[in-house]
Formats: structure tokens, sequence, C-alpha cells
């Protein structure tokens, strides 16, 4: 194990004001990166590594050197053959797989080739996976003080023994007769276990709640729309855009009573910045899709939230997609990262956006410093930093009853749930995405409690070129790209980096991939079972050794035409997804199992 | 590719004598191993490697000093997370993988890492999932002029264009409504396309049909039981002993119409010998297991059958349990070598028993020259040369009612369907098997057609060590083991020999193992993700390297536990399995992956 020391000698030759940058750097960095309690860097103790949802590892054995080296150490069977989007965890010696629904919880001893210490069967109500939108994912779990933290399709929050795998306190948070399931990774921040609901697509209202890690109990609910007092909005609240401003927006800019049933779905990434002591989290598509049964802004839809982890208060608030046309959710991960612009340092959050464009926001206020497209947007015009609004473009606005073409992002986003990693060597962000466009036709839609609820008929197909995804290490402060590589099919999994400056991520064929963090050269591949939709982590082994692991199976909103055998001739199947998957069903099978890579 | 070339250079210094032996030696050689037509030695046309069963390659890159350097170059998933008993067939640069229930077969492109060229689906009858008795599973599929051969669990034969995946022919064989599945491998001789049954569980009545391979049409059927006329049973049956000699035994030694429910199925191997143009394969155990309720020999089940291929009419038979008490299925695979016993060469067939003994009998004229323990026995006190007949031990001879304890070889045999491989390097037959015992009481069984028929309670647990599988290598000669390693599970996957000394085998709990053919020196291990139940094979790639593969997944009988996830607190389920597997799903999880192993 590397135990996170400080790296700072204080030399009595250094200037007093050296020693202060120094010092301040290391308490900034130290908040960022390791302030998950007690973990040290060869673990991997939440599904974003850090706080900052970095994905970026200190470890080095394995670098761009060598990483061709790499072989697979040992396997694992989940026994679930579906969408596998979880990170596992490493903390100590023992492993932590969590499956898709039925969401069973391995522990795999680390000193023994993953043999199975235990297994918690949550046994969850098989009728959530008919209420799951895409695949019955678990984007994985949480440890924190000898407990594991996580979710189960049906809306449930579990805490279990880290050591026996009994369970401590279970918490129904979900309500799947509505809709609602959870398939996001928690977070644990100061002793609040934050959790939100999935569902959008059923005109599920959005919330993100937070519970005592210790009983389970609740301890504040953040709802996404309604009134200010449900909201969690008060004093405390200071959106940076005059278009966040005003009282019980998240009323008044719905049609009446909507909002009860308006989407805003809690269902991706949470970040912590320790030092503003602030969460940060995105919130999902306003309900239904078709936008004209939902004029208004739609807030607190399509945005992202800073809020105080103790009580839930708002501190500001932002809205990438006023009145969000396309389903473009907003969950997508904000990895926190300090950045000298301009000759100063800012401390501001990435966030590259469903609707296109990469964000660069002062994380302390909510303002947007830029915003970059990354991918091909026919759909807006860009966004104006003086008011901080998204500018559509008119001739791709949905209206029922007529198709609209060529629309980009598609639904799916530029880039949807599969999260970045940052590199604090390169300084660069390393992006899985998509480049697909699609077809859109807005129809009548009626809300039926726990009955999808969307209004439109979406066709997705290849972007220019016909490579469906894309992989690029993205430069915030040139504001572009340093280098891309182009896959046949969506980018579905998450980006690892590391200080070996090796890359790593998995495409929907099999392949897991290492690439040279600096130029994106490929450095080594290995076909594994099935498509990659996971995250990868890398961490340090008993022996001391570094190993990289990954789960293997495809699924998820874009394999879903494999996970759940849809038809390819409907390609309106899984939201319109199956239209631009049609031959994923002759690339790869389904799969559901975990490979430890190492030297 | 490694062509199949004589490796006879004829030189004129030879004598006359030793040119006619080196011949001799060829033609038999060349008939025993590489008979199947257009064969390469690189390739693996057929489950067991070739015709003789021994499933021994070639192939010396990989062996006994650089074995420990293979890694995992790909891997594939099936998509189904039940027993993967099948070996994958490799024609050209082509491997073709077929899934238990629902059948699918894979042709993975070996010049693209495995990537699907072509999938087939048969959509077998649901319903032949709750009659097979023990998981799902199937042993694989058969290449011969094009075509791939393989059955269904719902009693189909296919025919399957090799190049396009398309059907060419579908023939019905089995029954579901009546209890009969198919789960074997076929064998391909001389156009015509072998094909048994399972179902003895269920009251089935065994046979072996022969269909042409260009058309599916029926050649022959060869019955276990009944009148001469359906067991094919006429002029030139010359059995050796007398016990198998008389008119219509397939009726006279059961009670009255019981031989039409009487088991006898074909669910194992095929052997052939093109020299003497004689097909060997065991018949079933009768049903039902109680064996009070069918007096007499029962033939002709627990027996070994010679025919001839054109027109399935029978040489002779012999019966390695008579009246068989313990579910004693005599369908392990016969092993044809060339031995030299007592200073002559002897036609040889080697078969470890699910009764316990090696035997080695004349496969010319079906005697036992030798029948020896390769297992504690408590069930029979030996075979009787002069007469051909196990005697019984009375002691553990199984009465309604009555419990009978610590009888070995339990029900699943000494050693079950997977196969041995056998070594003409070291002449050492390398066993998989497993070290149980079991209590045993017969109970009162009615026949419905469809449901099982038993008769019997079993509970199974481990034999003396505790132990409960074993690898050995027997040395059919010395009638010793050379060497046995101890396995906390039933080896039940098969053995794989190589012309590089090493043989690979399968752990339940997931390890691959290669091992000194010599000596059982444990040279490498890797942890598959699940339990391997199936049978390794090895190939040249198109790059012209080594490759070994195997199924990783565990399931069949022994594992069924984990499949088909029983209630261990049931030690009677899976027919009495599960008591002696209770840990089992502590140790391993469902999976259906094929791993690909290189230098």
């Amino acid at each position: 194990m590397v135990p996170c020391t400080p790296r700072l000698l204080l030399s009595s030759k250094m200037p007093g004001s050296v020693v202060l940058r120094w010092f301040v750097f290391f308490w900034v960095s130290l908040g960022l990166r390791a302030a998950e309690p007690g973990s040290s860097e060869g673990e991997w103790r939440m599904a974003a590594k850090n706080y900052a949802n970095t994905r970026f590892s200190d470890l080095s054995e394995i670098n761009s050197a060598n990483v061709n080296e790499l072989k697979v150490k040992w396997t694992f069977s989940t026994g679930v053959n579906r969408g596998q989007e979880a990170a596992p965890l490493i903390i100590g010696d023992t492993m932590y797989v969590v499956t898709p629904y039925p969401n069973i919880l391995y522990a795999l001893d680390l000193k023994n080739n993953g043999a199975p210490k235990w297994k918690y069967e949550p046994k969850p109500e098989a009728a959530a996976q008919g209420v799951a939108c895409c695949d019955v994912v678990n984007r994985g779990a949480f440890y924190d003080d000898g407990k594991i933290f996580y979710n189960t399709l049906d809306g449930n929050t579990l805490a279990i023994d880290a050591k026996t795998g009994k369970q401590i306190w279970k918490t129904k948070l979900g309500d799947i007769q509505k809709g609602e399931t959870i398939t996001m990774a928690p977070l644990v921040v100061k002793g609040k276990v934050l959790v939100g609901d999935s569902g959008g697509e059923f005109g599920v209202r959005g919330w993100l709640a937070a519970l005592n890690a210790d009983d389970g109990s609740l301890a504040w609910k953040a709802y996404s729309t309604g009134p200010d007092s449900e909201v969690l909005i008060g004093d405390k609240y200071k959106p940076f855009y005059d278009q966040e401003k005003g009282k019980d927006l998240g009323v008044s800019t719905w049609p009446p009573e909507h909002w009860k049933i308006g989407g805003g779905t809690v269902w991706g990434w949470v970040s912590y910045d320790p030092e503003l002591n602030l969460i940060y989290y995105g919130t999902g598509n306003p309900g239904a899709w078709n936008p004209e049964l939902r004029p208004g802004d739609n807030k607190f839809t399509a945005g992202i939230f800073a809020r105080e982890p103790e009580t839930g208060q708002a501190r500001w608030f932002y809205q990438w997609s006023p009145h969000d046309l396309y389903d473009h959710d907003g969950i997508n991960e904000s990895v926190l990262v300090d950045l000298e612009l301009e000759g100063k340092t800012r401390k501001v959050l990435l966030h590259a956006e469903r609707n296109g464009y990469v964000y660069v926001m002062d994380r302390g206020t909510g303002e947007v410093i830029s915003a970059t497209p990354f991918v091909r947007i026919t759909a807006s015009k860009g966004v104006d930093l003086k008011t901080g609004r998204l500018i559509p473009n008119p001739e791709k606005e949905p209206h029922t009853g007529k198709v609209i073409r060529d629309i980009s992002p598609v639904a799916a986003g530029a880039k949807d749930w599969q999260p970045c990693a940052w590199s604090p060597r390169t300084k660069l962000l390393y992006i899985p995405h998509q480049n697909l466009a699609m077809d859109y036709e807005g129809v009548e839609a009626g809300y039926i409690a726990g009955t999808p609820y969307l209004g439109v008929n979406v066709k997705m197909y290849a972007g220019p070129g016909g490579n469906r995804g894309e992989f690029c290490a993205w430069d915030p402060i040139k504001k572009e790209k340093a280098w891309e590589l182009k896959e046949k099919f969506p980018v579905w999994s998450g980006a690892l980096a590391t200080a070996g400056d090796v890359v790593f991520y998995g495409t929907m064929e099999g392949w897991f991939k290492a690439v040279d963090a600096k130029s994106g050269q490929e450095l080594w591949k290995f076909k594994t079972g099935s498509g990659i939709i996971g995250q990868p982590v890398t961490y340090s082994g008993p022996d001391g050794k570094q190993y990289v692991a990954v789960l293997s199976g495809v699924g998820g909103w874009a394999g879903a035409i494999v996970a759940g055998g849809l038809d390819p001739r409907d390609p309106t199947a899984a939201l319109g997804f199956v239209g631009a998957m049609k031959d994923l069903p002759q690339a790869t099978t389904k799969g559901g199992d975990l490979y430890v890579f190492g030297l």
C-alpha cells in the first residue's frame, strides 16, 4: 500500500511565500484528492476514486513503458449477464463488486485470486426490472467506516458490514409503483449517504436524499422540482445568473401541477469539495420528453446544484439546458480541479455535458467561465456567457407531429453517464463519449403512474464519419481536444487515468484498452468476454503490486439491445437507441465478468 | 497448421519385417488418431479430438518447460450462465462453441480475437429445461464436410453450414413429453450422425440413432432395451460372455413390459475404430433407480455395445453392471489404444467406469482383460474375469425402506461423463473423477411419463480424506495409479493431454491447471470466472502458434446447486448431489465464458 503521506518537505531554505504557496497547494490537493476518511492511494473506496471525481490514481508501477506487458491475473463471474456499469471497490485485501439487478454484493479475497469471502443477496422486487428504463444497471458502492453502502434497483439503500456481509440497515427511498428506481452509486460525505432516484422517463419527481450513515434515517431530501421549501432553497441560495433567481421557480417555470411529475431525477454523480464544503450534482431531464407538454424553463431540471452536505441547503444552481428539448439529463460528473486561467488559480469544476459542451465553471459561484463544444452540435448555437443561457437552434426545435432530422447531440447526449478521468500530470480531461445524430418527432403523451412518459419518437444513428464512439483528451485551458480516438460503437465505459501516464477505457465490442495519456497512442488492448460499459479502477494489491480491474458485460441504455435481447427491427426500441445499435448483437454477447490485470 | 503427414520415411536400409511393422503401425495409428476426414493435427473437429477418444494432441509448442508462461489471450462470453460442458471445435481459422440451453452455436474468428462471425439460435422448446435431470448442459458439436452437427436439449439434431451459419437440416429425435432430452455430442462416422438420448431418470427408453449426414434422414435406430429386432441384434452378434447371450434379453431380463420404460439412455461418448469398423458406446442406468422395481439383469443397460456404423447391427455387448443397483450409467468414454500386454500388442479399449473399475477390454471381442479399482469401492467385490460379471457386495444392496450407508462409488459414479485423456508418450490414462460416498434408501415409485422416476432417496458426501475430487494418471499395464492429485470438489471437467507432456484439467472452483504428464506436478494454474466443467482443447492458430481453450461456467449434475440456484438445505436435491456440494455456492458463481490461452 502507498499511504497518503505529505509530499512536501519544508525546507529552511525556502522563502516564506514559497512555503505558504506549497502549504496551500498541499492543503487543497489533500482536500480534493484524498478527503475520503482513512483511505490510502492504493485503495479505491468510491466509484469515482475521490470526492473530486478525478478517477486518477497516483500508482505508477504500470506505466506507458510497460503497460504492453499487462496480463489477466484472474477473473470472476458475477453470475449476472446484464449491463455491468459498476466500479469495483478495493479496501485492504478485499474487493467489492455490485452486480446489476438482482444487485448481489460480493466480497472477493485479493489474497486468494478473488475467491469469494461472502456474498450479500438483497433480493430486490422483481417488478423493478420492468420499471428500469434502460437495462437494470448499478453503478457501484461506497466504502466508509467499515460499511459498504449501495442501492438496489427497487429503490432501497443498504449498509452492509464490510467484514461480515451482514446487513446493518436498509432504507426504502424509491417507489417502483411510480416508476422510481435507483441505479446510482451513493456518495458518503460527513456521515451522510447521498442517494438520488432514476426514472425520468416515467414522470418521476427527482430528488437527492441524505441518510445518516449510522442508522439509515433520513437527514434531508432535496427535490429537483416544486416549491423552494422542498427544493431546499433558502437564504444561502446565491446563483450566479439572473435566470436562476426568483421564488419557487420549481413551480412557476412549469404548467400548473406539472412539476409533480416533472423529472429532474438524480441518477448520476455527486462530487464534494471539502474546503468549500459543497456537494455538486446534476439533475435529469424534465418529463415528458416532448417539450411542448411543458412550456417554461422547467426548473430545476437539466442543471447542477451546489449544496451544503449537512443540511442540503442549495448554494447555487445552474441550468445547462433550460426547457430541455432533447432528454439532455444534466447528471454527468463534475470533476473538481484547480486551474490556472488567465494567470489566476481558479477553483473550477469541469463538466462534459450531455448537450455537447465542456463547461468550465467557478465551483464557488456557479459562474460559467467557458462552455466549448467537444462534439458536433446542431441542436444549439453556443452558451451566452453573459446570461448563462444555452442558445437553442430554432431549426432543430421539436414539434408535435413533425419529424426533425439530424439533431446532435442525441437524447443519450454527446456523453451520457460514462465518467471522465482527469490527470493532474497532463492537465487533460479524458472523455468517453458518442458520435450520434437523431430524428425526433413529438407525439401526444398522457401520464399514467409507473409507465413510460415520453411523447416523442426517437431514432438515433451514427454521426458524421460513421464512428459511433469517441474517446478524447480535452484541454480545458486551451479549450480544444489534445487528441481523439474513434470507436465503432459509443464508448460507454468510464475512464481511468494514472500517474503512469496511462489512460484506460473499454469498448462495447469488449476491448479493454490502454492509451498514452499524452498522445492517445494505443499501447495495449485485451479482448474481454463481452462489451465493456464498466468503470476501470486501479489498486495496490496485498503483494504491493499494481493491478487494474474492470467489469465486462454489455448493456446499459446503449447496449440494451444485447442485454435485454431487443428486436433490432424496431429502431425506436430502448428509447430510440436500438436504431443506432442494430449491429451490436453481431459484435458481442451478454456477459458479466470481472477482469483483473497486472504485470 | 500442422498437416497430418506420414511420419514414416521408408528407407531402403530397413529390413522387410521392420518396414512391414512400421507400415502396420502407421496404418493403425492413422486409423485411430486421424481418421476424421480431412483433419489436421492443429484442428479439433470433435469433442474427443479423434475417433479413438484420446484427447491427445501432437502439438508441443506449449510444453512442460514453458507452460508456466501461459497467458490469457482472449475471452468470449457465451451469454448463458449455465453449466458449460462443451468442447470448443477449431476448424481452419474458426472456433465453434455450443452453449447450454438455449443451445446457441457461435462461430468465432480466430484471426480477430474471437469476434463472432455468426451465431445460430435454434430456439429449443423451453419446457426441455424442466425435463433435463441435471442442469441444461450440452457436450459439444462435430465437424464434417463443411457442416457442424449438434443436438439441442429439446431432442433435435441439427446440421449447420459451417461457413454461413445457415441451417441445412433439423431432425426431431427426442420427445420431451416423455422426459427425453439430448445433451451428448454427436459423432459422425462414414456419413452417419450418431446421436443418443438422455432422460434415464424419467423412465425413458434409451437408443442410439444414426442420421444420414446429407439430409438428416434416419438410417437406423438401435434401442438399448426390448426385442432383438429393435436392439439391432442379429446374426453378427457374438458377445464374449455367456451372460450376454440369448434371445431377446432386452425383454426377458425385465419384469413384463418394464423394458419400455427401462432406461439405458445413450448420453455419453461414442468411439470408432476404422480398422475393425466398429463403433463403441455405453448405455445408461436402468430405470427406476430402485432395483427392487426391476428384478433381472435389465439388458442392455449399464453396458457397452460394439456395432457396425453402416447398419447399427450389434457385434458384441458387455454389461458393466448387470441389474445396476446404484444409477451406474455405463456411458463413460472408451479410449481405443493398442497396448503391449504380456508380450502381445492388443487392440484394447480403456474405460474408467462409473462402478469404479478401469476396464481393459479387447475391443474386437468384448473380452475383459482386466478390471481394476481406481477408487475405493464398497459396492462390489471385483469383476469375475471368467464370467465377466461384477461381484456385488450384498451388504450394500439397496432395499426399499432401508437406508444403506457408505456406498461407494455413489450414484454419480467414481467418474461420470467427464472424459479422460490418453498420452501415447506416457502411456497413461488421465482420469478426472470424484471421491464420494452415499447413503441410499429405496422408496416406492410409480411411472408417470415425463416426470422423474427414481424410487430412491440419495445423499452423497465426501469419501475418506474429505477431498471430493481427484485427478489421477492410470497405468493400464501395471494396473495402478502413476500419481494422483486431490481436489476439494469433484473434478467434473474433461482432461487434455499433449505432446508437450502437459495435461490440463479444470476445477469446480474455477482453476484451470496444467500438470506434468509424467509426474503430476502442478506447473501452472489460472483462476477463471466460474467453476470449470468443460472440456479443454488445444489447437494451432492462424498464426501457427499453439493455443489452449476451455469453457468456464459451473453446473452439470455436480454443480446444479449453483447453476440452478438450488437450496443447500435439501441434501436430496439434484438427485442427492446437493448434499455433497453445499459449500460450492460459497466457492464459485454461475458463469459462461470461453478462455483462450497461449504463450
